[in-house]
């Protein structure tokens, strides 16, 4: 038993303190958060390995005697290992996991920048920080790095892996490339990534690559590509949200700050006028994201999210799918069209008819993509 | 009468050559295409006024001697005067127009690079470019400029006026104010611009403002934003198909050129990857796109769009609807998610709620907002 793994069967159960993700949901606080190097390289299904990879992660609640508590959440796009922060509400008591008996684990996905080996951190072969030479790492790729972080925590089976988008990918490859250490899994709002979809992370990445300051990913941390980055986030966005959303929440209103769109040329020139909100908006998240991001990290994850498809390379589902022994349960969103509720009910089913127990639920909710996150009472309804 | 009309009463029929369209189309040759230069100062909405304004505009078939067979088609955002050009179709034997019958008018937008007046013209009262400094020109600034021209013609009364996306916007503020001028109206696959769309051109702003040459407006001509233009043109290109239209055509395939989104780095580093075939697709139509259009002219367009609203500054709809004499006819596109059918249905409701004359119908097809244009033959089935 490591030296962390000691901590945290020793540790209490998670402690909950006031937050601000809405009325009555607290964020957790970690009973440990830390980081795990890898004793051996990664071999990385591209064909090139990583050496000295760190794992960044966080954990809530108690690993029991049995160690057969486990709970793994995987994250999304630009998500971190504090899964308490930014999906407290699925903790919360009769919801999804249960701090009581539960110990959940989250892990930071390789290519971020919250802690895990990424783009901007040093390769210990070069001395160098990666850059845009940090290669494709796949989602199977994360899933063999966490399962070597498992192992030194003694967990050799997972009650339950789940996640939404890219942590849906996550969940998935869990039941398909380790099918024994996987009891049942939760994947949310996912499927392969669509032409739609490829299309809309092409243009992210192209906003980045445009922009100047990207100087071909060797920019300089004082001087990250912010523009590129926060357009990118803003076309990113878009795509989360639902059309009768923004409608109800923006319409045709001016931007709150006063500009009128139907003004004379007092916001940079005739061809541009005032914004109306729903640009205030974006332009107001895009400058939250570029606080908090990185632009290669956010390249890399794109990356990652784009290869995925558990049938690539192989000419049949069923010779894939049928290695799954977890019972799986898919949840659609239903306004949301970056993984339409039909695709993951296709999805659902086309693993289903390789003899999977696999069923598929519908959350109706306006939000589109976002839901899950945006919506979490309505999931946790959902899901009980 | 001005020598132009002679010209146009004089003339045959427009001539038909072969085009390249499609199977069985052909582009028509105008009766007579040139400019008409306003003889008094534009004023416009905004208040800004607009001296020496040009009209550039293209002309098919023969206006009677009793000049009632006029009909005025309306372009979208990158079309040109050349009606006979990109919509061929609809002057197939018993389609919408017929060229022994009508006497059709297509005007390119003010704001446009394709011969009216634009950013890219001479302020005679300055003599310099206007650039930056293009005034918001509205829609019904259009429409009053299009008068003029009409007017000039000796036209008094449009049988029809038509056209789909910024070219219904004009359709419909046709019969608005001139009512007494139009007959009927078809209006396809449009209604005030959503929150989503508003989204969707802001960020297309964006692209074009975020690239250094656009040099706040002021590029040379040998030097423009190419990489803003097109990544705006690709962002656009995406609200003007079909998620489903994508997948048939592009799926998850790698690019056809032979790039490997799963390979290792050969194609500008780990973080990028080669692309898929529809990330190959979207670059080769902003790089076609930047080849004909000019980024400013597209701003001006933009801004013209976003600010178009008949109910702007009016308390009731009926107050605005009401003017209308016109027979109107709306068509929405199944498979349009950037103006999406049931608000095109739900705007054509709103109109007949004010007692006009109104009917709506819905085109199905896959191919998304751009149905209009990619499937004319549709298109005119559903008009018979």
């Amino acid at each position: 038993m490591s030296v962390m793994t000691e901590a945290i069967i020793g540790a209490g159960e998670g402690t909950a303190s006031p937050g601000a993700t809405g009325p009555g949901t607290q964020v957790l606080v970690p009973t440990y958060e830390g980081d795990y190097v890898l004793d051996e390289h990664l071999l990385l299904e591209c064909g090139r390995t990583l050496a000295g990879v760190t794992l960044h992660y966080a954990v809530y609640g108690r690993l029991n005697a049995a160690r057969d508590n486990a709970v793994l959440v995987c994250h999304a796009l630009s998500g971190s290992a504090q899964v308490g922060s930014w999906w407290p509400e699925i903790f919360a008591p009769g919801a999804v996991l249960s701090l009581k008996q539960d110990f959940v684990i989250c892990i930071n996905m390789l290519g971020s920048c919250y802690g895990s080996t990424g783009p901007g951190s040093v390769d210990p072969e070069t001395g160098a920080v990666y850059g845009p030479d940090f290669p494709l790492v796949s989602i199977r790729d994360n899933v063999r790095a966490q399962a070597l972080l498992l192992d030194s925590m003694g967990i050799r089976r997972l009650r339950l892996v789940l996640g939404g988008s890219l942590g849906g990918m996550q969940a998935l490859d869990w039941t398909i490339f380790s099918p024994e250490r996987v009891e049942r899994a939760l994947i949310i709002a996912v499927a392969p990534v669509s032409a739609m979809g490829l299309a809309l992370n092409h243009l992210q990445r192209l906003a980045i690559q445009h922009d100047p300051d990207w100087a071909e990913g060797h920019y300089l941390p004082q001087r990250p590509p912010r523009r590129g980055l926060a357009l990118a986030r803003q076309i990113g966005m878009l795509s989360y949200k639902s059309a009768a959303l923004l409608d109800e929440r923006f319409g045709r209103n001016p931007n709150r700050n006063g500009e009128d769109p139907w003004g004379l040329d007092d916001q940079g020139g005739g061809l541009i006028g005032g914004r109306f909100d729903i640009a205030g908006y974006l332009d107001h998240q895009g400058q939250r994201f570029i606080e908090r991001f990185d632009a290669n990290a956010y390249l890399a994850i794109l990356r990652t999210m784009d290869t995925w498809d558990p049938l690539h390379g192989h000419s049949s589902p069923t010779e894939v799918f049928s290695r799954i022994r977890a019972r799986l349960s898919f949840v659609g969103i239903s306004s949301d069209w970056l993984f339409p509720p039909e695709a993951v009910r296709h999805f659902a089913h086309a693993i289903r008819a390789a003899g999977v127990q696999a069923d598929y639920r519908e959350m109706t909710s306006a939000h589109g993509h976002d839901a899950f996150l945006a919506e979490q009472a309505e999931l946790v309804r959902l899901l009980q």
